[in-house]
């Protein structure tokens, strides 16, 4: 399911980032239990915090959803 | 933009797959004024509308984004 393999993608690349979730949300300005609920899979996340994301990780949108 | 650049590409995509507005929004189960608006780059759609748009064209997230 999408919601939970995008979270899972963002876990990863958080942790290769090392990052923690603090960190990370903090970076993008964003909720660091949003983001937390994100990387759960539980949020139905829009392109516009999607985007937030890429751009935390200093990454296209392509590249986010590589494998996907 | 991302919404832009979002809907630039899906108008894109279909296109190429010589669908209608109508008929592709039938063909996943997607409002066709929804649809238009996400086209328009109106719309901050989630990424469970945007896994429909996806599996509409056949296609995988990371194709989806290819480019973006």
């Amino acid at each position: 399911m999408v919601k939970k393999k995008f979270g899972e993608r963002v876990r990863n690349l958080r942790a290769q980032s090392r990052m923690s979730q603090e960190k990370f949300a903090l970076h993008i300005g964003m909720d660091r239990t949003y983001l937390a609920s994100v990387e759960s899979g539980k949020r139905n996340i829009s392109i516009e915090n999607i985007g937030k994301i890429a751009g935390g990780f200093g990454i296209t949108l392509e590249e986010l959803f590589k494998g996907m």
